[in-house]
């Protein structure tokens, strides 16, 4: 039937904003702090497991979030909490001698991540057609010091501070499309994280899903693949802006 | 004595942010609602003294945002105080035949505004070296467009609807400081109204000074120079980028 030869594609919703998870599905935030520590150990003469830590400090990640998200502690922007768990981890770790400034320039180098090869090239191509930023749950500050340093080509940064919401939450999904005026169905997220393209999904975005499969290292097992029916799946940031004619 | 060769741009403090005021510093809003609404006419055979109406629109903005300052109405982003202004003078202005479509075009004429020529050069310098932003009584969505428009490369847009205050108010100034984590002092705003520098630099901020003689037309008699003691005065965006070195 001719029915039959209309491809998927061509029956796909287009948005007219994409926003982008941060960590992971853009910037490869493991190397890129393994790098960054074991450049600065050397530098100051302090030996450690640096990869050990940061799995740690990033396994921190989702319960210093919920502890805010359920009210446990007031608000705390990203850098702050990453602050917290580091001085924790340090001790647990018994990396000695780190001064205060130390772990200021540590915390700093989530300012500081390398993107995947296909990101720039991707954003500058998705950015001629349709409205582009994040919607992660860094700081504003933090986000804007990551452009910068990545030269991602950002329309807009809506931080987590702008909503004082994290992810999951409603507010943070949904506080984008009130900001631009738009309804969440002309909104996309795009995310290397099945969980979170499910909260989007929810919530009346449009998903977009990449894999990172080195996210987490060589031996990760989790978000190898799409887990839902999400509105495109890409392979990478270039192939999700030939998918979108941009 | 050799302390005064010391010249005085070399004692100027230099900030770490740099924020610009939008409507008339950067963008020509009123030579481009010209074009755009004579250009709107003749398209839709409406005939009307266009500039007039512009000039009486401007003229509604201040009592409006202090409408919503002096809490006499619930917060409302400015496309929205643009809309009602704008219905209320089609009527006093007699301009008959406007549909709601027609109505919600002009509005968006405020997206649309073209940047004067110095602009877009002088930004691009400046971004290399500071974070470069926004400080507008602009909605979110509207500054996303208007940089798009004109290609403003700004690293974060943070309008007036992130904080539900206009300007003066102490909030939309101490604000960008706050989400950027710096010091009010860190942070300069740049603009081509004195009142507004003046704002400005009783919260702490530092100030320069860009006069925009033509900004209200040829007969425009306010804000031709500097009239209090601002940080920097420049006759452009790109003579401000070479006196920061940028």
């Amino acid at each position: 039937m001719a029915v039959a030869s209309v491809s998927r594609a061509d029956e796909k919703r287009i948005p007219r904003v994409i926003v982008f998870d941060t960590f992971g599905t853009l910037v490869d935030w493991r190397s890129s702090l393994i790098s960054y520590l074991t450049e600065f150990g050397v530098r100051r003469g302090i030996r450690a497991d640096w990869a050990k830590l940061i799995d740690a400090w990033r396994a921190q990640y989702m319960p210093s979030l919920n502890s805010i998200r359920n009210r446990e502690q007031p608000w705390a922007v990203l850098d702050d909490l990453h602050r917290g768990s580091l001085e924790k981890l340090v001790m647990a770790h018994g990396i000695r001698g780190l001064s205060d400034a130390d772990l200021d320039y540590i915390v700093n180098g989530w300012h500081k991540l390398s993107p995947w090869p296909d990101v720039i090239p991707g954003l500058n191509r998705l950015k001629r057609k349709f409205i582009i930023g994040p919607l992660s749950n860094g700081n504003v500050s933090l986000l804007v010091d990551l452009a910068k340093f990545s030269e991602l080509p950002w329309d807009m940064i809506l931080g987590a501070d702008v909503f004082e919401h994290y992810k999951p939450d409603r507010e943070i999904y949904t506080g984008i499309a009130k900001f631009l005026r738009v309804p969440e169905s002309s909104v996309m997220l795009v995310a290397a994280h099945n969980n979170d393209l499910g909260a989007a999904k929810s919530f009346g975005l449009m998903t977009g899903f990449i894999p990172r499969p080195t996210e987490y290292g060589p031996g990760q097992t989790t978000d190898l693949k799409p887990e839902g029916d999400w509105t495109y799946v890409a392979t990478s940031v270039e192939d999700l802006a030939q998918q979108l004619g941009a």
